[in-house]
């Protein structure tokens, strides 16, 4: 593996050049900019573990294609302690950054691609799961980001993608030519896409006959001609922009994982950089493999997140003098205890993993859909408690600039001070960070990263095999099962 | 009533020139400084609302001082249809700013003391009443806007106003003269100070007889010498203060009302304008009478509020084409349900009202508390929902100034439709607005304003008699009631 | 008012000879049967308030009909206060059974009807108000019980009245003669119906012009030719048909209303007691109407009953040393909390009320079905909150023959007393109380009396005014409303 | 392992004359009379699996101790999947019954003494592991069940067992002689008592020196002289007791598991049967590991439970026409999900099992406890939400002597019909077997159960590591941590 540590990794960027646009000007080094530089740092952390003794082996794996030892984000689970691993590594980088890391995501797509094309081949003779493996080993050896690219637009969402007005509204395929294809459209809220190297293009819903053109997988250099990244807008950016240290709630790292739209007008992709194209019955266990791995995430990086922020708020109440109050506590014990629920998910899906024709391991579907739909739920009570036991100078608390006026710092000092022997400053900067961690942007992805929360129920419908129920019932009632029942 | 209008509101702020910081440097004028002038603007709504002959009959009553017709917000209220009507037009008023306008503190203020310093008087035969009402009919001739200012900073929070390290951690009187009296101290997340023409200072808590210097209720104009204001940080303030039209949410009104520090160094305060000093057995119902009063507001406030994020994301959902789905009715529904549930405890509250010593009417304490504890939890609920149905591009939507930009506002416009018919930019601007309704400082207010949780759920368990249900108890089951019990 | 008292109305029903079956059996006399006699003692407390001082003004009222004082539970609201005394009388009558006392439903059938057939006739020039005037006087001047029966058996859920294969699914006109109609079907469900003197015929849903015959309203005495009534089981009712004063915890009062099949086989109704036939526009009003008063009285009653559960949970804590414990005054406070907040909305709907064209008043759809729709939330987890107090022992408890056993006796007082001096019989007393308010067939009717909760939810949604709340949202950031929403 | 199957386990209970006192009457033969003949059966399940090919793996171990096979519920833990197959075989038993199959008492009673014995041997020389290990090749030999003795009867509960006015409030040794010691106290709730062979008394908390003869482990068979068994009431018993076949809901099977009073009136217990005596710090341990591991079966027999519910209910729907209502499917959805979420930390804590000094695996704690605590809000929500789909006829339906009455049998059969050609005898059926499971007992039991709520919160507070959690939130704040933590 090439890129062997955070440093590393940001030199690699400054190598390439995407166009990207942030508030209608281009960025030209995502890692000096103010408005990315701090989501490249979480990144960077994803790479800094793997040198570190601690964590090196959560945070890396041996390839099963080489043998040799990679980054363990670009690893194809090979087992259930694989599986196992990759959810306390996670849980380690929500501790560590406070924020999303966004390697995630190409990660989860390299391993649900894997196992599909290998059922591609199967099925049809072709070679896409050669070709996936070279560019996975590539991938592997040179230890790159890919942003894994699935959701698009989808411009009226009570029609489906071949009956869109406009045909741009999903990715698709608009030539074929000997040596590749060219496709158009655009993929949404891309986490980590502007600091990331590759794109690995997946289609973002069960496509059907009509939508040939739309089923296709393939892999892009960032900064591949006819690419164009614009960075989304969250909530108090600002203070990220002009670098308020304080202000800003996390002084190193971002609200979110950064996300970017992704638009291709017109890219040529060439052969062997392509895994689908056309085969639609195989759009439907791809995203839902991607789903499945993607949810399971949740119930680590999250109660990372959950856990500095359960220690940010325990900290403030120790500030603040409420720390012993028998509700403190209580609410304490319950931040803790949404957020294990959550850990539950994340481990027992992890537990429950089964080996897919390839090899590739998966979770167990329908628990990490449980998991991801108790997130949506409980990150915000969580955030909730969080915002109750602060106290409301979460929302009235002057800026760093008046804390630190000649005119009237010395006001915010006196007025804002907790116990005695804690500095004011420790008060103001946890108060920014939960106000950081707590609102807007940062809850709005836990509802809908790895899909919104009806996607979720969808699937735990499907998996829940109510016909089992019911001749589990009927069986203790003596009624007679269904012929096809049994 | 001098003030008759929005515009005559603004006009009158002009004219007086209190000390108000803001990131460091002083504001000159609130009414066209960028950070505080949408704040104005939604005060300046409760006097526009008067001159509507729509809502005159809300907006208005008739002193019953003087006989003359005042704004509601200066009204004493003298029976329950007041306490209705007062709901009423607090729910207008948040439909027509979707945000916090600020003026019923004093209000409240205005209401607690008024029928608490009446009781005093009954036990001292001090003159209190008679200055108040005094100073209350210069403020409804007026028509002013009074700040009502109750949460000290409190310092450690496990000590009480005389065992702090710190003696101004409270608002307290520092020197006794034979002309009235210099305090000091200062009161915290003061809704609307900046843009009030008066100040209404009021004990924090119930204090005991070590803390005769803390029990002090006094009346002092906003650009008093000694008092200093610091003006808070709200989430995306930024986007506010640089005047961003779309990506602010709400063109015209802030995110909540515009809270401010406001310390006072040895202000003095004339005899005629004290109403309290020193009389600490009734700074308990002056508190529990104002949060009562306070508390029911949230019912209505609120609710105004939310009518408009339902309608935002109504509007949504059909932009984008999902609004027929069921999920999607249902989420609707329990938003439209849990915000009824509000505005029943604030109707209810006041429609159980019953009249003090004074004459002065008060809401229902039980139900007032009620309504206000749900609030901490609903508002969080409802913007949950919002959230779940707007979708992810609430966090990840680029600025207002890519869609506008050459380079890449084609893309913005085209990735970022809906049906076909509405403009993108339409679709753009709800998202803004409940990105702005939901995250941050927008819910902070609605967990902490007007008394964090606990201090609702204390009166809940102190109102609950328990001693009548138990008895309820013994009586179905033929045990022997407690002598003391009947 | 000739039934004055609780025991007048027990009188009263001696003389009367429904057919009654239960447990196979026919009941000779309602007022001696172990099964039913509970449930009349339950009815008969409406009665008794209105003999009594302390309650007089709540459980009476002057008819408009014929100035004289009748019992409230005849009465047509004339005025808000109406509907406020009705809330406040069904808190009372909750406390002092701890139970369902039945009689609301034929009083707001009453309500419903009377202001129905009013707007019938002013469309068809039809007399059924005069009849229906008629019928009622005679119902004030016995002061009789009445069933209000509205819920049809409905067979397949998928299809109406007039599509299903049995038509008597629901109840309908099977001839037509000079004097009067005959009708055949059934009504589940019917609370009191045992112990009523008459039954007045609702339609239980909106009908269109296919089933004209099914629109009908019409008052039937309860021992009329071909009606068969069947009583219904409940959670452990054998504890009350063996008269077990202990185990049965309430030794009075049974644990819901008693509800009975009512069975129409061809029962002739004479023209002067039919109120609506074949009028099906009309059939939705009035099952809006009489839903949203019966709606708003479960946050009345049910208050009432959680009113003694609240006080048995606090006793038992006492008794069992944990009373103290801030985790246990946490959830008594959660428990009078939600109580409350359903008494908001009964207050509230009621406050709201407004005047049909027959001059009687209704409440407020919007807060009744709000009210009844947290009655099926918030009753369940108050009993869970009950349960948790209570202790495990509510399960496992021996029976009353163990307690008084010569064999065991001791070693039950032995091990399930509690703090000193309080006898073990006290707890166990308490114990089955809870037991018997938590679980089974008293949760079951807070769920679907009144309507089951998606019932509630479709009027909150239709009740929503999204139009103009999507105007609110308009009007806030400038975009255009369209023309037909002004 | 001697007995092989259920019928050998009933055939083995006659063979013992335990004394137990029912509604004041001694029961004979457990395995006949109609109280308990149903739980007798569920606990047979427990063996019939283990001599069915589809489960024995599930159902049997290995023994570590002689190698041979043996019943699960006899076995020590050696790893994880031993955990794992722990938790699947009882979500099968679950499903299977319907109810508490009771055996895991004593299942998790011998593992947590197992380890803890081991470790008081290690500290003090004794030999209470040698006598253990003896008397568990002896229950694995016979293949025996163990009713787990845990809980006292507390008395003041404000007060611990050296401070209880009546010293018999907590089992405790009252004499020492050289071949044994005798003890007195009783201990309550005891789950399949009546139909165990042997009990296994520990302390129920975790006591000080003060204390010393409370702190006692030893092993009693159940008819040992001296004991007094009590069986306990439960929800609608009468008609387990009547043997009424469809009213009772689980025509096989009992609400739970059948609890009892232990009473120990000065009993004999012979040295090598005693496992602890005074080494009153290893109560502790001892303690929160049978809690532990007790607490993470709930989610896995409750799940198996909501399974048969889910499936209930599923069928129910079908025949009322309802199944395809889109807030039906929701709301199945929703009981899946909360199935789930708890079988997950089932699975959870299990996946994160580990080694003891003894060798036997132990669950993780903290995720043992959020499983239980989850399953004391999540049983009561599942259960609300089948009553809500289900209908209100679940507290209204006759009884099965209507259905079956010559009288009125057609009106009950014509009027509780569904969808045509699905019996409305399987309509009934379904319904009580919903009544069954979703009222009183059945959740009391998952309320308190492997102990009340807030024990479980006080473990997972405990767990929670906040110091640890603290320095996460410094450490992202560049705030110095506390030397201490590091």
């Amino acid at each position: 593996m090439k890129i062997k540590n955070g440093a590393e990794y940001i030199e690699s960027l400054r190598k390439i050049k995407p166009i990207i646009y942030y508030k209608g000007e281009r960025i030209k080094d995502v890692t000096r900019h103010p408005s990315t530089a701090p989501h490249v740092r979480a990144a960077a952390m994803t790479y800094a573990l793997a040198s570190d003794k601690e964590y090196r082996d959560l945070a890396t794996a041996t390839s099963h294609l080489t043998g040799k030892t990679i980054g363990r984000f670009t690893h194809v689970h090979q087992c259930i302690e694989d599986l196992i691993k990759k959810i306390k590594l996670f849980r380690v980088l929500g501790q560590k950054t406070g924020t999303c890391f966004q390697r995630c995501v190409g990660f989860d797509g390299i391993n649900a691609v894997y196992s599909v094309v290998y059922e591609i081949d199967q099925k049809y003779g072709t070679d896409y799961f050669e070709r996936f493996k070279k560019w996975l080993i590539y991938i592997q050896e040179e230890n790159l980001m890919v942003v894994g690219a699935m959701t698009d637009p989808k411009g009226n969402r009570s029609k489906g993608p071949a009956d869109q007005p406009d045909p741009d509204q999903y990715v698709h395929v608009v030539e074929r030519r000997s040596d590749g294809i060219v496709i158009r459209g655009a993929k949404l809220h891309m986490t980590g896409a502007v600091n990331s190297h590759e794109i690995l293009v997946m289609p973002t819903t069960a496509m059907d006959e009509r939508s040939k053109d739309y089923a296709v997988i393939c892999a892009i250099p960032i900064d591949t001609q006819g690419i164009t990244l614009i960075f989304g807008r969250q909530t108090s950016d600002d203070r990220r922009d002009k670098r308020e240290r304080i202000d800003v709630g996390k002084p190193s790292f971002g609200a979110v994982g950064g996300e970017a739209v992704i638009a291709f007008e017109d890219v040529f992709v060439p052969k062997e950089r392509i895994f689908m194209d056309g085969e639609t019955e195989f759009t439907s266990p791809l995203v839902y493999r991607f789903a499945a791995h993607h949810r399971a995430n949740y119930g680590a990086c999250k109660t990372g997140l959950m856990d500095v922020l359960i220690g940010a708020v325990s900290y403030l109440t120790q500030i603040q003098g409420t720390a012993k109050a028998s509700h403190v506590k209580d609410k304490v014990t319950e931040m803790i205890h949404l957020c294990e629920t959550l850990y539950s998910s994340s481990i027992a899906c992890s537990a429950e993993g089964w080996p897919t024709a390839s090899g590739a391991y998966m979770v167990d579907t329908m628990l990490a859909n449980v998991c991801k739909q108790n997130v949506t739920r409980f990150h915000f009570e969580v955030a909730r408690l969080a915002v109750d036991l602060a106290g409301g100078f979460l929302a009235t608390l002057p800026s760093q600039y008046d804390l630190e006026s000649e005119d009237v710092g010395y006001l915010v000092k006196k007025y804002f001070s907790g116990v005695e022997g804690i500095p004011t400053k420790h008060r103001i900067k946890i108060a920014r960070l939960i106000e950081a961690m707590t609102g807007g942007t940062a809850l709005v992805e836990s509802m809908h990263g790895a899909g919104s929360p009806q996607a979720q129920r969808i699937m735990i419908l499907r998996e829940g095999n109510l016909e089992k129920k019911i001749n589990l019932a009927k069986a203790l009632l003596g009624i007679p099962q269904k012929k096809s029942d049994s």
